[in-house]
């Protein structure tokens, strides 16, 4: 007898996931995506704009987008035959992890982390290898990494690290490199707001992959681009596990006039990271809310208070930030974007007023 | 000691494949991407534009597109929870692999057929089973693919095939349905030019899977949209191998408003197909050129000469196509796109010239 229902047609792995999903919540004030608040300058989506009106849309864009990839190899230093571009850099995770993970690899990577990571490897069949946070500040452990960098074909770390924002020192990225048996991604998707790359490291480590994204400091998360960087011998074969064509003709457009024009977020970017410690600093004054170091344009805080019941508090007088008290180790845990100076003064005061209620 | 390079950190399936490329190549005359010659009209490209300048890009899409969903199952028929969206459809076809396939399960695919299946399903160590297309014509061997889907986890169908233009019949594909012990994935990119869709009988085939594009007949190939219908528990797995996020807040306005103002498309299919057949006809009157059956917007064509050298030939004379030679059974093949009627002459002359000078 056929079995056509998804146990008999999907793989067991894939069954038992649950999917990644959020909800969606309107709110005034939202602090929920760790998106940059500041648009892109109107002049500058004019140009964008134009510049799509001009092109056919029926047309296919390069199947390598050759001038992006150029501008990229300008914005970044790294050369254009070790430079991918995604559809946000989520595709080129997956992309990643498809050329190197199967049943019987192994992939190690910190937890809580971004949540794709664990989705993907397990869809892929892979052994997942977890190595927690210091419960204590939610920093890495470094000689966990290390040790099991050792036997892992990847090790896949997000720096500073999502949810929790935490960074990675340099220091300990290197002796990560040095001890891998395989391939180390580093997700960089916040690393504007910390002030520091993995990027420098590529010329030494051909294991290195850096992947990068638009969707945040650089305020493009509703057009989707992402790129890598890694050895060329190794982008070649992540290449190949790339959906071709993936880049769309506006967002690549987008991504080059941004590129060109990078200043217009300079002032952004400060004024995010200047507002981060602003609010760390409020936070810390307050004996009711523990509020764990973060180098990204987020926090991770934890309270007392039953976490859905803190989020209803909040979200009732308009802001809206993530629950996250389901990953692994944040229980009581929500963590908050980083918005514009009005924004962050209504979620301190909202936060205030949730916390006094029913005390 | 650690082994760095590709073959220390790559799955071995996947340093033995040769990626999915495309020499850029500039034309006057491009019939080489099987793409709509008719541009949607200026004043929806204006409406689409007006909208997304009118949302902000620093904010994420929606993470499931409720209202673009909507609007695709009124387009279709086919209920909002068996729906999904991709940045493309290449986005949906990797997903749906990557919940069925794995070491030890099987594919089974019509060859030749598009490049994409294959490349993928040997990324994800599948056991890929090839179903030769009848080399006389170029059509279906349908007793062969009934054989192969009794055994396979997953049935690849392209109909019309992709390079050769063949459908498969409705009394078939219900022939495999009824025999597949797994899903059956038929990927109708062309299906406009058909004038035939699979997507009737989702209803009483559980392990149906329809996947469409608006690469094509919808003249959308530089903005990236693709879409699956299956039953609402298959979609629901599938779902969960598909990125969050996919589809860029460009492509979804585009995508509904196109929807929307549907007619806009009808004359020019109705041109294609007309072309189509007023191509084929004066390529059957040539002697020198076998043209293969075609339900699509391209023809296939075999001459005596070496492939290479035909399209060398007609590339001189500003008229790209797809040398499709180095594709299973299509020795001496080239793939050409129905274009605008002048176009279409214009490779008509082009081929007649080739195929006389050094004869």
């Amino acid at each position: 007898m056929r079995d056509l229902s998804p146990s008999g047609v999907i793989k067991p792995e894939v069954r038992g996931l649950t999917a990644y999903t959020l909800k969606h919540f309107k709110a005034d004030v939202k602090l929920d995506q760790n998106e940059n608040p500041y648009e892109l300058p109107a002049d500058l989506k004019r140009e964008v704009v134009d510049r799509v009106l001009s092109r056919p849309w029926g047309r296919y864009p390069e199947f390598v987008p050759a001038s992006t990839i150029k501008t990229l190899a300008k914005f970044t230093g790294w050369p254009e035959e070790g430079i991918l571009v995604g559809n946000g850099s989520n595709e080129l995770i997956e992309a990643s992890l498809i050329v190197t993970l199967g049943p019987g690899r192994r992939v190690a990577m910190p937890q809580p982390t971004f949540t794709l990571y664990k989705l993907m490897s397990t869809a892929l069949q892979a052994d997942v290898k977890e190595v927690f946070l210091n419960p204590a500040d939610m920093t890495f452990d470094v000689d966990g990494l290390i040790e099991a960098a050792r036997t892992a074909d990847v090790v896949v770390i997000c720096t500073p690290n999502n949810p929790t924002g935490g960074l990675l020192e340099r220091e300990a990225l290197i002796a990560v490199l040095k001890q891998a048996k395989g391939l180390v991604l580093v997700d960089e998707a916040y690393h504007e707001f910390s002030e520091q790359t993995a990027a420098t490291l590529l010329p030494g480590n051909r294991n290195l992959v850096v992947l990068r994204t638009f969707s945040k400091a650089m305020s493009m998360a509703g057009l989707r681009f992402g790129y890598m960087m890694a050895h060329p011998e190794i982008a070649r074969e992540i290449y190949k596990a790339k959906l071709p064509y993936n880049v769309n003709i506006f967002t690549l457009a987008a991504a080059e006039i941004v590129m060109e024009r990078r200043s217009v977020l300079k002032e952004a970017i400060a004024t995010l990271i200047r507002e981060r410690e602003r609010v760390a600093a409020e936070l810390r004054n307050r004996s009711a809310v523990q509020v764990f170091p973060s180098k990204a344009n987020y926090l991770l805080i934890r309270t007392a208070k039953d976490a859905r019941e803190l989020f209803d508090g909040l979200y009732v007088q308009g802001v809206l930030v993530r629950d996250v008290s389901s990953y692994p180790l944040l229980e009581r845990c929500l963590r908050v974007s980083i918005g514009l100076p009005e924004e962050n003064d209504r979620f301190l005061r909202a936060l205030d007023c949730a916390l006094e209620t029913n005390k």
